[in-house]
């Protein structure tokens, strides 16, 4: 028995008439002894539709019920794919996590999934051509159901086709994988092939064809992706453990609405910054790009944070101030992160020094290097020129 | 502790601000080591609008992928209820048949409960004051999900509350049982108390204040119901085992959209009717009002089935003619069964002959009558004048 998993997102099944093209999408691909096991988010914008409703009960949702309520829309969009799929002439069948036996952590509203049974699901597929299985959701040892975050279905596709040792096919709006965000660089190109630790800096970089933790499963487990537009017979972008180095970086990536904030004036003991880490890791934010200077004995921190935590931020910044009587916070928002990716960096030499060549002209707020990634902070009005001319040097 | 059994239907959820509304409610009950055991619909038109989504794919929708679909929204009205339950400073939490151990038969879309575990949802409730349980549904011995068919949560709550030993309250727009329909006859008068068997005859009569499997789990168990408006303080209607004969005929059910068939020159053989009966029941054809004659070594059969069957009934009827080649089939549409029902009936005398003296002016078709109940099938132009009439004969 051949499996394939394949995972279709929202957009993909975000009415009937949509639905139908799936199930008949899926119904060219069952040939011979192929099966297929098939990952669905809710259909189209239903999941913030729930979250409103939560909104109008509650300004702080209990997460255990908040994921109560969202897993309905995975399962409202698995049973309709089957019945879909059932008019085709397929033998199918929905399961939800219960069923499916997805076990997760019970981390509500972001949890981890913990365990697939993939004997559970072959046993299912004995007498089906086609599983649909409710995507971004887990059950916890007590039978409590968590959701995986958002975008969490990537990383349940993913997550099966790894137990079921298969390889994965992630539809979506998105043709594939470019080198950077073609709604912001129209002329960015598609790439045929991207490796997997190149994707993870791009998906962590904001690209949001993919789900991090979905790609970061496919590489332990070797797992190949292809990446394609759902309704499209356009050829879409295979990421596996491949090395093909066509061009030194293969991708650029654009956050924007990023915070900088520089904390000045912090007491200069070697101390300091792992409390100031430390303490922002129990308030689970997220911060990037550090930069830490010692000026005339005392220490000043530079980072940024993205705007949507901005709330979650400033109250800890207040505690901070507390902890750190003489220190002086400092922010600037609106800022835009740019960074180039590519696995040729390891090798080429000098590919730092034509990034910082190429935006001469541009002021340089903050900068963070990893082994295949530079990454520049640059104020908001720079953002297009610095786009158009690493597009043009690496030939994005 | 103190358990009551509540169920709110459909429309008592319909919106955040009823859920805001009925979580009031709930508050207000929680006095002393009084806990909550709370049953709910889906919220509103859900149920159809999901049903419609299901009819846009397949006419004929695969029943278990049905059930998987449609016992969504009792999943979003239970966390829905348990958010706003938490905001009135309870500790509430929602459930679903998989974690309240609520297991059913697998006839999909209309299932019956087999088994609750009292002892699991005692569990829950240890740490909370309130359960909000997902009516209408269960998991079956394989973990798939059935629902029990419309009406269904009544049957879930009150299938509760005999496993819990708890009284059940029964919360709907309808503030009580009334004598008769009061959308048809305005005048009907509100009960203040109603034994099982009357108002289980009355469920049956399409009394829709009621589910009827939910009555006679009621009666079986001895738990008292007691039906009212959720959303008003007016006086509802206890059910229970007592006999409180206040009059004779304690209601009057009116049932439109009646077919009545007649199957006329069957051969003059005892078994005939049998074959017939045997054979409309393996079609799971509900018929009603039996009358049988013999008329010149022929046999002739009269009965009723509500127009909402006519699809599978008349299929059945092209199958029964090619059985009995030289019978007759004859239809008549939207006929109107009016019924009185009452306790006293038992053993008062007279009550059909003062029933049929005040129907003496109208054309009855067929007849029924049962210890507590008689029941007419009358022509639809008849039918406000039967209604009128027997109104006033029995004071209802």
């Amino acid at each position: 028995m051949n499996i394939i998993v394949q995972k279709y997102g929202g957009s993909s099944v975000a009415d009937t008439t949509k639905i139908k093209k799936v199930a008949a999408k899926i119904r060219q691909r069952i040939v011979n002894d192929t099966k297929l096991v098939v990952v669905v988010s809710a259909m189209g914008k239903t999941t913030d539709k729930l979250l409103e409703l939560a909104k109008e009960i509650s300004d702080k949702p209990n997460p255990r019920e908040l994921d109560m309520l969202v897993t309905t829309g995975e399962q409202v969009s698995v049973s309709l794919l089957s019945m879909a799929l059932q008019e085709t002439g397929l033998r199918a069948k929905s399961l939800n996590s219960f069923q499916a036996g997805i076990t997760a952590t019970t981390n509500f509203t972001d949890a981890m999934i913990q365990n697939i049974d993939a004997s559970k699901i072959t046993n299912h597929l004995k007498e089906n051509n086609v599983l649909i299985i409710t995507g971004f959701q887990g059950i916890t040892e007590t039978n409590e159901v968590t959701t995986l975050g958002r975008g969490g279905s990537d990383t349940s596709a993913v997550a099966i086709a790894s137990a079921l040792k298969s390889p994965c096919e992630i539809y979506s709006d998105f043709p594939g994988i470019f080198t950077t965000d073609p709604r912001i660089f129209p002329k960015a190109k598609k790439l045929k092939h991207i490796n997997y630790d190149e994707i993870m800096e791009m998906s962590r970089l904001g690209s949001n064809v993919l789900h991090t933790r979905a790609v970061e499963i496919a590489k332990k487990f070797n797992i190949p992706l292809y990446c394609a537009a759902t309704f499209s017979d356009e050829e879409g972008t295979i990421i596996d453990s491949k090395e093909i180095e066509t061009s030194v970086v293969t991708g650029m990536s654009i956050m924007d609405k990023q915070t900088r904030v520089t904390i000045a004036n912090l007491p200069m003991d070697h101390k300091t910054v792992n409390q100031v880490f430390a303490f922002l890791g129990t308030k689970k934010i997220n911060i990037d790009m550090i930069s830490i200077i010692e000026l005339k004995n005392t220490l000043n921190l530079s980072f940024t944070y993205i705007e949507e935590e901005a709330d979650k931020f400033e109250n800890a910044m207040v505690q901070l101030q507390e902890k750190f009587q003489e220190c002086e916070i400092l922010y600037r928002h609106g800022d835009c992160k740019i960074s180039v990716v590519g696995l040729g960096m390891r090798s080429e030499e000098g590919v730092a020094s034509r990034f910082f060549k190429t935006l001469e002209e541009i002021p340089i707020e903050l900068v963070t290097t990893s082994e295949i990634k530079i990454s520049a902070l640059v104020r908001k009005e720079y953002k297009d020129k610095a786009v158009l001319a690493l597009a043009k040097e690496f030939e994005l």
